[in-house]
């Protein structure tokens, strides 16, 4: 139960630049909304933050652009209050940066609790994790001893791909920006590290990390690595677009038929969505995986609802490990 | 048997531009050799004009950079002689802009005649039917009734995509220079056509071609008509990059992640080599097509060694339809 009547939510103010800013949202409060028949109200918990929500601050992408004024859409974890559900049921659902969501029943998913933390719904148990999982064994299906490039590699998806790719016994180097996320990648299934920050010549970093050659690239990032990695990987190698964290603001990638015919290649441009087929299978496979502690998260936390766009901002440019989420209701 | 002495060849003077000129070639004799043990005397019949040829004559592409003032290598079909195989059997192999070839028994494949005209196991039977088969059957693998979109439409593997398509049940759009070319094209399996030579908005042109939609491209452009198709196609769309003719000498198309992974396209870069396993099934599939005279193909001819510069610009700028093929000993 809640004691609480007002409901406060963070609305678009601005679309943000490359960077994200408090300044670029307004907090609103308005009366907590009783749960009409066939609703639930939902305490939001977590909130989970993601390229996506980003992308649609700042345009249409992978879905529509966020209307200025209205409040801030983004999947979240939370407890069922009142309503069609039992109280203290957890759900995940888009209940967007708000403290208390009053919505359909039928746009929840009512969560088992499991060996994992709740949070890992919003992680290697939700999208990121189907994304890493599904990309790997349906689009690169990588035999095991060839080695894999994974460019975002501390980020949530990319942390996960290093250790479902060491799980298929390949070999794995990791992209990642700063000392600190290197040394973290080495000690999380990665077998050598290329620094974003310190990199100079891309393709000649990524032939140094890969002494016998790359035979697979897991993009996180487009762009100018994008390129590089289209000249560094071997014949016949097959590359994955699952993020494009480089091409945010100007897309920057000039691929050619050229390149791509002469050595054979292989783009696939991922969306989760198109292997909602497969997702039982994914889901499956990761939690088997985390009861046998092969799977570790690391997860970034930010304290308070206030917190979100300086969440978003580190999650986008990389300050902190692994998975962004802010604990809504810890001010 | 021959009563000649001399065999004549063509020498690469010079890397042509994006025209090729007799002037690019100088003419050569020497005398006839003759076969050594395990060697053949082959009568060059006719050669075969490919664009991999081309990219030869003016750089390294699928292969090493052809050497200044060497013989121009090349497919060809011919009869042999003397030597390891009985006179008269015809054969195929690498044997060069030349009159006659003493070559090694194993660099020769011995043909049986069949359904076809002899000349089509450098087309149909040759690689250019194994590109178009094993790009559309392997790769592209579409669906009856959907829509595939196929530029160098007129030219020997753009001509088979089209009438192997129509097999599928595919609605098939070609793109072709020329009102000649498009009308031909309209002849033989395409359904609508753009005139290259007439579009000035090459995403409206397509998506005015393909009211449906564009479900696959096969590519043999490359260039801005590769990035029109990324525009155009479909969401989840496939596309088979098999020639870049847009591109030989400045790759100009510019394909970013972002584009790729909105749409969740796929583009994969063909090389008939890595198909290699599957040839035999390919074969017997156009052999099948051919003794049921469900396969057409159109030829070019172009008489006597001394055309075959002319015959390589006419195949490079699309003067004439489908397969430009050199009758060698027609002068």
């Amino acid at each position: 139960m809640t004691t609480e009547t007002r409901n406060f939510e963070l609305r678009l103010k601005q679309r943000p630049g490359s960077d994200v800013s408090p300044d670029d949202f307004t907090l609103g409060d308005s009366p907590i909304e009783a749960p009409q028949a066939g609703q639930v109200l939902v305490k939001v918990e977590w909130l989970s933050m993601d390229t996506y929500l980003y992308e649609r601050t700042i345009g249409d992408a992978m879905g529509p652009a966020i209307p200025l004024g209205s409040r801030m859409p983004g999947r979240a974890l939370g407890t069922v209050v009142s309503g069609g559900l039992p109280a203290g049921t957890l759900v995940s659902g888009d209940f967007g940066w708000q403290k208390y969501a009053t919505v359909d029943a039928s746009a929840t998913t009512a969560l088992e609790r499991n060996a994992a933390p709740d949070t890992w719904y919003l992680s290697a148990l939700g999208a990121p994790g189907l994304t890493a999982w599904l990309a790997l064994h349906k689009v690169l299906k990588p035999a095991a001893g060839k080695t894999l490039l994974v460019s975002g590699a501390a980020g949530t998806v990319g942390s996960l791909v290093g250790q479902l790719a060491r799980e298929l016994g390949l070999n794995v180097i990791g992209i990642a920006g700063g000392a600190e996320r290197c040394k973290w990648l080495m000690q999380h299934g990665y077998q050598a590290v290329i620094d974003r920050k310190t990199v100079t010549d891309w393709k000649q970093a990524m032939l140094a990390a890969a002494p016998n050659g790359i035979d697979f690239y897991y993009d996180n990032a487009g762009g100018r690595i994008l390129e590089a990695a289209v000249q560094a990987i071997a014949p016949g190698g097959r590359i994955v677009l699952c993020g494009h964290s480089g091409e945010y603001t100007s897309p920057t990638a000039k691929l050619t038929a050229t390149d791509l015919l002469y050595k054979g290649l292989t783009l696939h441009g991922f969306r989760v969505w198109d292997f909602t087929a497969q997702f039982k299978e994914a889901r499956a496979a990761l939690l088997d995986l985390i009861i046998q502690k092969k799977l570790h998260m690391e997860e970034t936390i930010h304290h308070g609802l206030a917190s979100a766009p300086t969440a978003m901002d580190a999650m986008l440019n990389g300050n902190g490990l692994g998975k962004h989420l802010v604990k809504v209701h810890e001010d």
